[in-house]
């Protein structure tokens, strides 16, 4: 059966020429970087040659760049680390209400640590409006964190606002990129970031390997204590093979990113013209245009979102009812939630996301497989008794 | 130039079984285990699958074992989740004064929440001896965390006289095994274990995959949220080709772990035989058998172990000072200060730890390599004035 993956924002494939920029370091250049030995040099000029490539995609300084185990633990360094170095200035954070688990659990362990959370609406289309952020901030605000675009709906939100803001009001500005690293430009100066996420699996890099940018200055402390790697900041053994690979998944991401967010931005065009067209009852979640170029968010109603998902999968198309952490919890989207769907409604949801081996042909069978799914899934439940 | 491995306690070079079972789960098997389609089932699958290689490598349980980023992670893990959880219960921690960063750090950065650590002495071998521990244990005592073998000087210690002591007292018991697991035998339940750490590249498996044991029952919190991953242990997407490469070389080592440390044993006793006979003022740090079969380490009257690293490195056999992390600080090693060095003494030690691509003839070869070396070294300081 063709098998078409159409489910990036939960995880990509390895690029081959990032698998490939690997291997060595996982057989004959297999060294500690920490070693005083050959074998230790050569794995530590591999680690920073990498940290130029993921600086160089952020606009960064190389040592901005922390290299940690994922989108996850960078954001649990961020937040927790500048929370609880700033703790004597103030207690207060601002987040929005759909960022992800890795932001809105380490808030909330955060508040058991006697921190406080203003967790900000967002419009309709998922937006956070600047207005918000001004009027949740306190005298003791030392830290927002605002995703750059969300990963189920894939909503920009305008970070070079929120950054000018945070700048004035001398407050840290986190953001977790994690979906836009790689997809979009991202300039941590022009952005006004003090922070930035980002992680290996979901630009083509391996799993287990992301990076976390600090600005030079930013008061921060460590999560991980032990031997003192990435300067103090994040003890233990580099994972040398993964950090090559997600320079490499960077350099790469770099330069094809133009040209690579104008196919997807066609090819989700032409799904979402077709899909709300020959379904009825269908729309789309999350901003028409302040949006992922591979993101769609299909809503259908009288659907279930996870059994049109299994519908596709035995049609060969992967797709996602939101983000993968999720989708195994029955609970409504909190996204969904926040943008003012019924939990009916946000139960009909399919989340397509775009990626390098998607074609037109591809977008074209997923669209007819879609619409007979839904087709066959609401007769049935036509004929089930009210 | 002949190029000889022999610093197998900083890392190993990947089995290459163990690359190959990672590599389909890079490509075609590249799947989010938490996704619901099927490229997330094989993944899942891959990740159980790992799961009970790893538990059995440690006579535990599949659902005892949680995955990571590696040893500094897991002892980070075990220690400051243990201790918060049970910080109502009592404040006071045991460990011994030999423990690797990622242990001693841990309990440095507890201080700083309230928690009260005793530092056990050791013996001239590097014993801990359990009457230390019982001496050292109080009314608020919550957790131990002695290690399994040290990873400078490779003595073992009496883990199951102390897991005896811990379960009559009912403190937790952790320990770190990062220098034995896959090399000699582990069993969790003999020993009287509550947490055990563990780290792939140490047993030729991947850098960046790490594992904890916790048995059933332990009250531990998570230090990472997120997702809720790992049941809500420990957040963030899985290194599912990472995880693999580690189930792989679990399994790899519990199948030759008798033969391979036999093996060991007598390539250790050849060099340390040779060089104690043939080099004047050397002698040999740690236990002389309760000891990991693969560690060696030398003290040199007169000479700086740096220097020596070097002009070995130079005749191409790559050894260490110490544990890799420090080898970069000039501080003497806290575990040679602990067993009774002089900063003098303990800096003109010199780690030889062997590992499975090493042969009777590179251990000749290393042996005639130290010998000219040292000879070199003490020619020019005796050349130098006073
Ligand atoms: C927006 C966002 N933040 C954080 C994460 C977590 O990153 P990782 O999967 O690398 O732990 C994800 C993906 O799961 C994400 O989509
Ligand atoms: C005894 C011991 N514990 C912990 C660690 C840290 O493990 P990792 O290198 O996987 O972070 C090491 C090795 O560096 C070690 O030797």
């Amino acid at each position: 059966m063709k098998r078409i993956y159409m489910d990036h924002a939960a995880t990509t494939p390895l690029a081959p020429e990032v698998l490939d920029a690997m291997i060595p370091y996982f057989s004959e250049r297999f060294g500690n970087p920490s070693s005083l030995h050959s074998f230790g040099r050569v794995a530590r000029e591999a680690v920073d040659d990498a940290r130029s490539d993921v600086a160089a995609l952020l606009n960064a300084e190389p040592s901005e760049i922390y290299f940690t185990s994922g989108g996850t633990e960078s954001d649990n360094l961020a937040i927790k680390g500048i929370a609880r170095k700033s703790k004597k200035k103030g207690r207060h954070i601002i987040t929005s209400s759909i960022e992800h688990p890795a932001v809105l659990e380490v808030c909330k362990a955060l508040t058991r640590e006697g921190f406080e959370v203003t967790y900000l609406p967002v419009t309709r289309e998922g937006l956070v409006e600047v207005g918000t952020v001004e009027e949740a901030v306190q005298e003791d605000t030392i830290l927002i964190s605002v995703m750059h675009a969300n990963n189920e709906i894939g909503t920009i939100q305008p970070l070079e606002e929120i950054g000018r803001l945070a700048g004035e009001k001398e407050i840290y500005f986190h953001t977790d990129g994690v979906q836009t690293a790689g997809k979009i430009p991202v300039d941590v100066k022009s952005l006004g970031l003090d922070a930035f996420t980002l992680s290996g699996h979901k630009l083509y890099g391996p799993k287990g390997a992301g990076a976390l940018y600090i600005r030079k200055g930013v008061r921060i402390e460590s999560i991980q204590q032990g031997g003192g790697h990435e300067r103090g900041m994040r003890s233990g053994t580099e994972n040398v093979p993964g950090i090559v690979g997600l320079g490499r998944a960077a350099k790469i991401a770099k330069e094809n990113m133009a040209e690579e967010s104008e196919r997807m931005r066609s090819l989700r065009d032409r799904m979402s013209g077709w899909v709300l067209k020959e379904i009825e009852d269908s729309w789309l979640n999350g901003h028409p245009d302040k949006r992922l170029p591979s993101n769609l968010n299909f809503g259908f109603r009288y659907i279930e979102g996870e059994s049109l998902l299994l519908y596709l999968d035995a049609k060969g198309v992967a797709a996602s009812t939101g983000s993968a952490c999720s989708s195994k919890k029955l609970a409504a989207s909190h996204v969904l939630s926040a943008i003012g769907l019924s939990p009916v409604e946000s139960h009909g949801s399919l989340r397509i996301t775009l990626g390098m081996s998607n074609t037109e042909e591809d977008a074209d069978y997923a669209c007819r497989a879609i619409s007979d799914s839904v087709k066959r899934l609401r007769e049935m439940s036509a004929m089930r008794p009210e």
